[in-house]
């Protein structure tokens, strides 16, 4: 299956350095260059690990984008998700770069920007599966794929060297419900002319077989409504799967129910949605949340965040009996349109838990085909390399072992192992008309999200805050002279989230005698007093006792005032 | 299928009071009254929900226990599982009452005993299954189920109003390793013979089928063996599976590979199952830990801890190239013969991305069937309500999901909805030759472990903790002298998990201002001098600063101290 690549006077070089999304789930950035011109695959976030308390968000560090601004033509994504659109408001604050996209995408991107201040107007630059933009000496062509979302594209970047193809998400739907297939035509005719490097989508590399159609959810749906006429359904999928939202909207249509919607992104993706095109709404089925009491539970469907069992969440709130308009009884079947993402199976449990508590019948992916993955499992992955006859390939999206996995698949099409790359971010491989090779690094790493903070909170910050949420904080407080070397004020012991003070008085007691002891030692034995080892004393003494008496190692911070 | 209960001149009552385990997993624990006599069916831990940080172990408010520990006849205890026997050593600490269990459960505890300080000796009784112990007015049962643990057992309890029959965790394997299928004989009987009430574990409710035999793994290993005759085998599985230890064993002699073994818990059993005979090593295929290096890698096994992804386990070691022993690469493939427990994933995933990375081929549950449940999917729950035909049913061993699974199969079967008990922790049911019902409640909860403290920290120590872990911690330190209204010294501000200060001075800078407006406002304004108020001027006029900064709420402790 190797290709050779063009030959001829070709000096250029490409490099192809990942910024995110591989090793790591989330995140996704693929910077590609041909000597001077530079451009991005997609821009997304990712969320926070469970070992970093309080923070929001994980984007890339783009030191190395904002280090080559002047060489950057272009952000190119693939489709809307926030794992590939989400950082783009963060890239923005520092470079005025123009944005490609097909409408949906841009369409949730301009939402998206509405809630952050920029310096300047950003430019986004709208375009359709089948068009090509060029960025200097790249030239770069979306082409249409099946996903999770509407209006996804791969893109092939045409270099003077040759095609790089990127998959983006990807799965191969034959029966989609925006009526195109993925464009394997145009997949094949690139895989014809030759493809130098295909990087490739990993997600479901570990998972045999192809990945349902989205239809298949729309057939689900229709047995479970025609199975259910006297209940009320809810069901909550993720917004931005208009499609998902659309066989829910027609299904309840023909089965003569009206719509309410709720959750505020699910708010506004339908309107945008609707107003792009990609959405139909039959007419006098979409009803306001606030007028669902003027319904029989067999004649309305509300389709509502939560999937993810996320706090707050509408549907967490209609579990947990706190949402304004919809109470949930026995008369209520939920419909879970959703798998529950790696983290997330423990939120979504507790309101599978509660909801059964209360009555309330509950259908999940567990259960019936109420949903089915956006990404391409080994048939489809294999099918794209069997299309596109790649000569080099790059495994992209997915953590150590999704990324083997699709290498493996790899082997198993024949191409050879010295042709594919498994690299990891700020990792550059660079191709020329000799080969291609690994060659150096750049700056690459998370960048922590926190409140309005971007980057404020690094390692040292979440190891407190570990050490904090572990075994709790004791502080001890004095005030000393040390000329006079005498003890004026203290030592007072303030606790939080080591014990319950009330019941542990005669601990706390002891804690400040050792305290005391440790203070008086130094000040009268130590010439001159020396108020750094006055403090360290006080910790390890401390440290020592509540370890023995508890088996616990608070954070101990000693704060001595001299006056 | 409903029956009668005995009549008569029976005037006695049962009362049924789970302790533990509904609306939960873990910490199992079920109280059964007759009249004066009272027993407990097993006493088992809880492991920390992901909002409880720093905590080690939850177990049952035995509050209803002590207060009644003169009518206490017993503990029995149906397997060894930590859920079911961890808690012991903790109900020991207040009450010697004695323990009932088979003699590995026994043998589990013993060892466990060892690290715990009892005020007495523990009164350990061995039983086996088919015997029956005389506890007052109850007399109980002991019936071999199927497990992932030897010597499981069901309990029924013959009380003069009839038989309850507590399933413990079961399976039905008509292929087990020891030989022996559920005593179904015998649960039959007692069907045919009356069973008032059914408490049917619920895990796996809500799964379709039968659980594959435990012979099934054995099948898997063989062809994994077959398959790879060159590579070292590493095969990581719960250490109480006694009888996938047996099989890992078995097929490694099978194909002349010595075993070594690695993890304190998986040496523990081995040697506790070895000596009680529930464990067969042929002779010359154990090989010390140490020893290994004497082998290829095509020769050698190893049998380790750690397929939960537990840090510090021996599996996770040799993951990240901190093993004593071990060290991995291409020529190793790693086994995970376990499926990973709910809120386990991300952990068993970071040891499976850091063997792909380096090479190492891994197996694990998704690939091949390498692991099978212990717990009884819906076929054998129906089986097990067909055999018993009670009367009464309550669910056991769930969340509310599985509870509510379980009720379902129960309708199914023909059990009459006002006859199954849905009950919750603390609840009574009571029944008497009139009928079941809800009688109020008894104390129960959740206490919860950490370090030495038993119950120490509740709600307000965890609030904290998990408010420090958000967004970190601001003291604000001074000296003043209320009387003459003078600020003597600082403020002063330490943060620890807020802001990394060498980076944020200016920030902390304004803090100190603010605090120092908000103090001396006060020293100056207001009279007598409050120093409640001022500590609430203090926090504040900080939060609302800092919010308005970064958009986080650290937790700011004021500490004003007087001379």
């Amino acid at each position: 299956m190797p290709r050779k690549p063009k030959k001829g006077k070709i000096t250029g070089k490409i490099r192809i350095i990942p910024l995110g999304g591989l090793g790591e789930i989330g995140k996704n950035m693929t910077v590609v260059e041909y000597d001077n011109d530079m451009v991005v695959i997609d821009c997304g976030l990712g969320f926070p690990e469970d070992d970093m308390p309080g923070i929001d968000l994980v984007i890339q560090d783009i030191t190395y984008l904002e280090a080559n601004k002047d060489r950057l033509r272009g952000v190119l994504l693939t489709h809307g998700h926030e794992d590939h659109i989400g950082a783009v408001p963060y890239l923005l604050r520092t470079i005025n770069v123009p944005i490609y996209g097909t409408p949906l995408t841009l369409g949730i991107i301009r939402n998206k920007l509405e809630e952050h201040v920029l310096p300047w107007t950003p430019k986004l630059n709208v375009v359709n599966a089948g068009d090509t933009v060029k960025l200097g000496s790249i030239s770069a062509e979306f082409i249409h794929v099946n996903h999770s979302i509407a209006d996804a594209c791969a893109i092939a970047l045409h270099t003077p060297l040759g095609v790089l193809l990127h998959t983006g998400d990807f799965k191969l739907d034959t029966s989609p419900i925006d009526g195109e297939m993925m464009d394997i035509m145009r997949l094949g005719e690139l895989g014809r002319e030759g493809v130098l490097m295909l990087m490739c989508e990993s997600t479901n590399a570990e998972r045999p077989g192809y990945t349902p159609s989205e239809k298949k959810v729309g057939a689900s749906l229709e047995s479970i409504f025609a199975s259910h006429p006297k209940k009320r359904i809810i069901i909550a999928t993720f917004s931005s799967n208009v499609h998902r939202v659309q066989q829910i909207i027609d299904t309840s249509a023909h089965h003569g129910r009206k719509v309410a919607i709720t959750g505020r992104s699910m708010l506004n993706i339908v309107s945008a949605a609707t107003e792009l095109g990609y959405m139909t709404i039959p007419s006098g089925v979409l009803v306001d949340i606030n007028e669902i009491k003027r319904y029989k539970p067999g004649e309305l469907t509300i389709i509502t965040t939560g999937s993810q069992g996320e706090p707050m969440s509408a549907l967490y709130r209609m579990a947990f009996s706190d949402h304004m308009q919809v109470s949930l009884d026995s008369n209520d079947l939920v419909v879970l349109s959703a798998s529950a993402i790696p983290g997330n199976e423990k939120l979504v449990g507790r309101i599978i838990n509660e909801l059964s508590k209360n009555a309330v019948e509950v259908l999940h992916d567990a259960v019936v085909e109420v949903h089915v993955s956006g990404h391409a499992c080994q048939e489809e992955i294999k099918l794209m390399m069997a299309l596109t006859k790649p000569r080099y390939l790059m495994p992209i999206h997915g953590e150590s072992r999704h990324l083997c996995a699709n290498r493996d698949l790899a082997h198993y099409m024949g191409i050879d192992s010295k042709n594919i790359f498994i690299s990891e971010i700020g990792k550059i491989l660079e191709i020329d008309a000799d080969g291609a090779r690994w060659n150096g690094t750049v700056p690459a790493g998370k960048i922590l999200v926190d409140g309005y903070g971007v980057g404020d909170v690094g390692n040292i910050v979440l190891r407190d805050r570990r050490h904090l949420a572990q075994d709790g904080l004791i502080v001890v407080v004095a005030t000393v002279d040390t000329d006079e070397r005498m003890l004026l004020s203290g030592p007072d012991i303030v606790s939080r989230g080591f014990v319950y003070v009330r019941e542990a008085e005669e601990l706390m007691e002891e804690a400040k005698n050792i305290a005391y002891d440790a203070i008086t030692d130094i000040l009268y034995d130590s010439d001159p007093v020396d108020r750094v080892q006055l403090k360290r004393r006080v910790k390890d003494e401390l440290t020592k006792f509540l370890y023995s008496k508890t088996k616990r190692k608070p954070m101990i911070l000693p704060v001595i005032m001299n006056i």
